[in-house]
């Protein structure tokens, strides 16, 4: 069995904490490890494969370096350059394991749910590996226990008994995220089940019913990842044959539609983590049933979810039901049964040009982080952290000097034509358009402030010479082709 | 007539924006100046000499910083070493101008009020001279129209007109913030007046029925006076001595006991702005009746008051009359009804030993500002702003070595021996136990990043060996004495 991670979700209802260029499934929303790192952990299971990892591109480095934290191994990366929902993103896994003759058993898993039972997990995916091996398509289907507004629903047929194992049922309808009404009538009938988003079934049946059922998408897919780069184990799909491909979920293109999809009922405390509300549900909360999180000090407030940052405190007097997310450069307040208007929100600030839905202001790249301290006209200053044995590019700026000093291990600093040493306390100067590298030739992380002065100071005042990493120009126009049998 | 402001306040109902080292009467709530600017632009009367500050010692370096700014001349400073209300405060202003001869009427003003009608305001000094002209005490009341709790009320019998000037009232009662029944009550009575804290009397008088009613504040005052010590126009009162004297306001002390109060009905769009309710009444409000301030974004949301920093983008999504009051350091979020309760909320924080409520992250000295913008293990840094022609002391330091790098103006460096200039985009290195200091020779504000680096980063650590203001031990311990006539 090949699990297939989707990891190219965005989040927005979790904003300010989740952004474009950070989403929810690689945050720590829920204990040490973030959602992607615990999806990975979760599959410690015997007859399990390396998996497949779905993501976008722009989140390579986050994933690789998430999984290199958590010594994770996986199959290999496939990169979307936008997405285009969870169909297209399954199809091509499907279409690259047949392509490399390993027709097995496929588990579709998003990379941002929650799920508290490891061994109620380990249970039903044995009992769903038995109706797929029979050519089923299996969904995971939690019980519907409360009305809830924001999930998929599935109805079933408890009563057709004939072609499926014992406790699997024929799906009937699928409904999305019906009104409280429909919903509370939903979970009085009993045969209804919500939508996990996880599947079972093996590559070629899923390409058979999509070949059926959705016939552009499995054009476009298949041409999609005949065109697509190949960059070690890791896949980058064409990105002009991918905006041709239509935009859907592996719900309506295939599952709605194939005779041969049923539910595994999947009581395994799962949890979409979908918004504030759900982080509140999922989490431990103390004596005034408060979950909080950073220097949060909580006056006469009960039932509320409080996210903050440790640099400020926070103070609450007097609230209940409410959420309080607290990032260094946003803060968001809502009641708690109305955090699914955040995606409005968060819809309403990007039509604004808002760049606190975009990122964060800890920036995260491949040799480590920086973080925008302090800023006025003509400076900026920057809090750099370099992993141990990394380095920036060789690089220089056409209009900006930097004040480099090191306030915590070493570092290897070239300019122009020399190379140093510089450790805890010194400092360099490096001029305008001096060609600069800075590395961290030691084993505990380098920090240093970099003072930043000049006429301009935006990130694009960059020209790299060289880079670990292929982000010259010159290397990100040369990638080898992936030449697919068939 | 002689204004006396009595600027002592603490104001930690308007935490976390008023702190006990910048508090409320310093801050610019309702415009461009602070309430303690405007206070004084307010006197701009014929016939009004120029007033005497009563503030804490702690904040003299505010007082004379916006007063500069301002370009507004001032009698002189007393200094208490910490407060004892008012009484004390009105009676050390009163002994003063006695002993230079100068038995005039005397305008006691709070620092921290609002008063909308600056023509009202005349029309009832006016009105209230010709009384304290007559020898009465006179009392600003304010007609109450609402069933305020926080306020204290003064009661007057309307119909004795016998001995006072027309319109004037004398005095029956004083009640001090009664709850909402009696308020009410009041309010429909008629003849219940909010105290404004404002007063006017002869000098002489008031301390005839201070020595009368409360003689050991009387004996106490004269006592601290004569010990205290004069530095120019300023007074800086006798610690030891005032220590001693009892804590008491001019209501108690006084005003309830002589029978000669009466009250001046005030009706000048007067609010004492004591908590963020009531500075949201005074405020502008939008269409959805929210206030303001700072770069936020309100969503389906009404009757706040939103209170922020520039540099965090603060949404409020589906709220209705909350408070949300956001710094650099802290966050308070209340509903608007109970907002005086931020006042038991910093006494809980301030058993907790935090700093949160002594001081903003941005501390003022006299030579300029500095904020803490980042800070590690073993280093610190420090966005440093310094006057134009203003210094630091020569000074060093024990545990730290600092990296200056000047990002706007021009610095003046001495270090050891030598003293040079730096200019934008210069730096320079201070050793530990480096004799140092900083000086800005040129006509804009001169900004540096300071990087800190040691193993103990207090501001503690600092030995001043020379300080234009006063402030090295030496010179601590040799201010002048004041040499009272009587």
């Amino acid at each position: 069995m090949i699990p297939v991670i989707l990891s190219g979700g965005s989040g927005s209802r979790l904003w300010p904490l989740s952004r474009k260029q950070f989403p929810k499934q690689f945050l720590a929303l829920t204990g040490q490890h973030s959602l992607f790192q615990q999806t990975l952990q979760r599959l410690a299971v015997e007859g399990m494969q390396k998996p497949l990892i779905v993501c976008n591109e722009s989140h390579r480095f986050i994933v690789q370096e998430q999984l290199a934290v958590s010594q994770l191994e996986v199959d290999g990366l496939i990169m979307e350059p936008f997405g285009r929902n969870t169909a297209p993103a399954v199809a091509i896994s499907a279409m690259k394991l047949l392509a490399e003759g390993r027709d097995e058993l496929m588990l579709v898993l998003p990379a941002d749910h929650v799920i508290k039972d490891q061994r109620a997990f380990q249970r039903v995916l044995a009992m769903a590996t038995v109706a797929a091996e029979s050519g089923e398509m299996v969904l995971f289907g939690v019980p519907a226990t409360a009305p809830e507004t924001g999930y998929g629903y599935i109805r079933c047929d408890l009563q057709d008994r004939s072609s499926l194992p014992e406790g699997i049922n024929r799906v009937l309808q699928f409904v999305e995220k019906p009104d409280l009404q429909r919903a509370r009538s939903f979970v009085e009938s009993g045969d209804y089940f919500w939508n996990s988003g996880m599947f079972l079934f093996r590559a070629s049946r899923f390409l058979e019913e999509l070949k059926k059922h959705d016939p552009d998408i499995y054009d476009t897919c298949l041409l999609a990842l005949e065109r697509s780069q190949v960059d070690g184990d890791n896949l980058l799909i064409d990105a002009d044959t991918f905006a041709c491909c239509p935009d859907n979920s592996i719900d309506y293109a295939v599952m709605e539609k194939t005779a041969q999809a049923c539910v595994v009922p999947f009581a395994a405390g799962w949890s979409d983590v979908g918004c504030w509300a759900s982080l509140w549900e999922v989490n431990d909360k103390d004596e005034n049933h408060n979950v909080l999180k950073g220097d949060v000090v909580m006056h006469d407030s009960h039932n509320c979810m409080v996210h903050a940052n440790n640099d400020k405190l926070v103070t609450v007097l007097g609230m209940d039901n409410i959420v309080v997310v607290e990032t260094k450069d946003a803060l968001m307040i809502a009641p708690k049964d109305r955090v699914q208007e955040v995606k409005t929100l968060v819809n309403t600030l990007n039509e604004q040009g808002r760049q606190e839905t975009q990122s964060h202001c800890e920036v995260f790249r491949p040799w480590g982080s920086y973080d925008s301290v302090d800023m006025g006209g003509r400076f900026q200053v920057k809090h750099i952290t370099v992993k141990p044995g990394a380095q920036l590019s060789l690089q220089m700026h056409h209009h900006r000097a930097e004040h480099w000093i090191v306030v915590s291990g070493t570092a290897e600093v070239t300019c122009n034509d020399k190379t140093f040493l510089l450790t805890e306390n010194q400092s360099t100067y490096i001029p305008i358009t001096a060609v600069h590298r800075l590395a961290n030739p030691g084993k505990i992380p380098l920090e240093i402030i970099e003072v930043q002065s000049g006429s301009y100071l935006g990130e694009d005042d960059i020209e790299r010479l060289e880079d670990v990493y292929g982000r010259t120009k010159e290397q990100e126009q040369q990638p080898d082709k992936l030449r697919l049998a068939g």
